[in-house]
């Protein structure tokens, strides 16, 4: 029996994600939840957090990902399989990330077939209770996935935009901001070679250095991030705002 | 060893639920604690919230319910049993919804007497820490109720407003608000018969469905909601914001 | 195996906190996680929280907490062993309460040799995931803190004032203020004799009671808070507000 980790955006005060962590307990009770967040606030940033943290946990760990806004309508119910970790959640591209990441390794996803559920009579605005968590406690508990459901090859990616490469220019975008208004762009470290200076908005030179206290308080920094991509910060500061940053702002490395 | 849940009022920043987690386990090493949330924004809040998970757990599951304004005062600290899980809490009408979804069930109530605990100086104002987490962890161990304290045959209610039948029309009220501003209403599911149209405002014709995505966005829908109540949400959006509603809004029913 | 507190700043948004709690499972698998915060608001309100709950867990406990604007500086990461718990994170006066009150038991503190560690590339900005979650682990599972780094003998402390006694009269100021607003002050309970009466700001006569509802509901009261230090309240109220006051705002006793 292994870990199973738990993310939502049901907020902590409803009793939704409680409920979720019930039906785990009472299907698997062996099993160990680790509550991750209940406050993801979209698709995208669930994509993202998940990202941040899989592939720390151990093989076997069940993530189950539960931002579901098309709860009840056609989407389809996922399962999947990657880098030896479970995913459990609605297929609208909470996991593009953990796909697209590991695109080199073997994935497999099954769209969930609730007949093999059969727990309780399923609420068609709660999947999180009625159907991922009771998919999750299963995995779990050693269930195989063929067992949970049929196989798919195309699960719903959500469209995260690539950098575009120029001579003696790279030009990417912020794709996360963090809860310090840490800029998270989408330039992977590997381009960012030599000496280079980055550019956001009317800055076109923010210094490249290695942590935020490696430049004085109150001042931008470009830094590798804890992702392997490149981010934008100000140390003690907000980027965000001093930038008037957000989702989407272009970036440039100029080497 | 079994299952505690743990739902307070106190925030997560200052350490209060800390300390009670901390309790528990040096009492009850073995028990398992699952966070609920530490929220809360008030007894009848609590009494809804806990009514979502309580019996999605395992029986036998302690469910620990802190929301305690009159701390130190004449109300006394409860623990009971009922449907085969444990409560424990004030005597301030949080167990209400568990208590009156379960009347053909037998169920004990207990006043916690706190000379039988003895673990530390009771604190005036956190019996939280010094009351409620240790008569936890004991049931957890496997004492029974009738050591921790005295039979009780009416623990505190909260009112919570019966819907009124009339003839082709069913007049209930909002009784709890979501996180993403869904109304839950008082209806249960058994009276929504037949193809009725829902009433809240100036809105009298608001449609049925089984979930958000059948509607329209922006549009209003009545659907009957994953506790079994009909409930009034607006597909990718608010419905307190979009009626105007807060708890105690008149809802009607038409057939 | 023993229990990991978690105590981060980092929100419950990003999963930065969801990373650490997948390093520790990794390295200590059967070590359990418990959830403390992720919305400590800086190093003095971290030293403070920790204070309320460090000592209600078992011995051996690790508590880990990683309140970090200096993060890959020239600050030290540390961990500690205080009155039979250990304690990891950086050197910046996080753990100023837990030392400042067991002066009088034998505590060791050692800066952590990250080349003990040796999982992983560590990311200059991000020390909870890659040196502080593996020093918790390591120490769970049994490694000494010999093992993990160098004996220091000056961790950082932040500075905490201390209460001035003049004839009766007793100086003081508040040093933290809870979710609730209640005003905990830095006078200590064995100072507090007799009948006094409290001073904050207009109000020169706040009466002493055991708690809250001792007085009439938007009241202040004084009373020994559960940390045994002198607290100010309002019953069903919020002192912050009704005082106007903040950290550091005056209070005094009067005999």
């Amino acid at each position: 029996m292994g870990i199973i980790t738990v993310a939502t955006d049901f907020g902590r005060v409803d009793g939704y994600t409680a409920a979720m962590k019930g039906v785990i307990k009472s299907i698997a009770p062996k099993s160990e939840i680790i509550d991750i967040t209940d406050e993801l606030t979209g698709v995208a940033k669930a994509a993202f957090a998940l990202y941040r943290y899989y592939s720390a946990f151990p093989q076997g760990t069940v993530h189950l990902v539960v931002v579901d806004p098309g709860v009840g309508s056609s989407r389809k119910a996922l399962a999947g399989l990657v880098h030896d970790r479970f995913f459990v959640g609605p297929d609208n591209g909470v996991f593009t990330r953990v796909i697209q990441s590991n695109l080199a390794l073997k994935s497999i996803w099954c769209e969930i077939d609730v007949s093999k559920l059969s727990f309780r009579k399923i609420s068609p605005t709660f999947h999180g209770r009625d159907i991922f968590a009771p998919t999750a406690a299963l995995l779990s508990g050693g269930k195989s996935l063929d067992g949970l459901g049929t196989k798919i090859s195309n699960p719903v990616l959500i469209n995260i935009p690539e950098p575009v490469a120029e001579p003696d220019f790279l030009r990417g975008e912020v794709i996360d901001i963090d809860k310090f208004g840490n800029l998270i762009t989408n330039i992977p470290a590997c381009f960012v070679l030599g000496n280079p200076k980055a550019s956001l908005g009317e800055y076109d030179s923010i210094p490249f250095k290695k942590t935020f206290s490696d430049i004085e308080e109150g001042f931008p920094v470009a830094y590798i991030g804890s992702l392997n991509y490149l981010e934008i910060a100000v140390n003690k500061g907000r980027a965000d705002s001093f930038f008037g940053a957000s989702i989407g702002s272009k970036v440039g490395v100029f080497f």
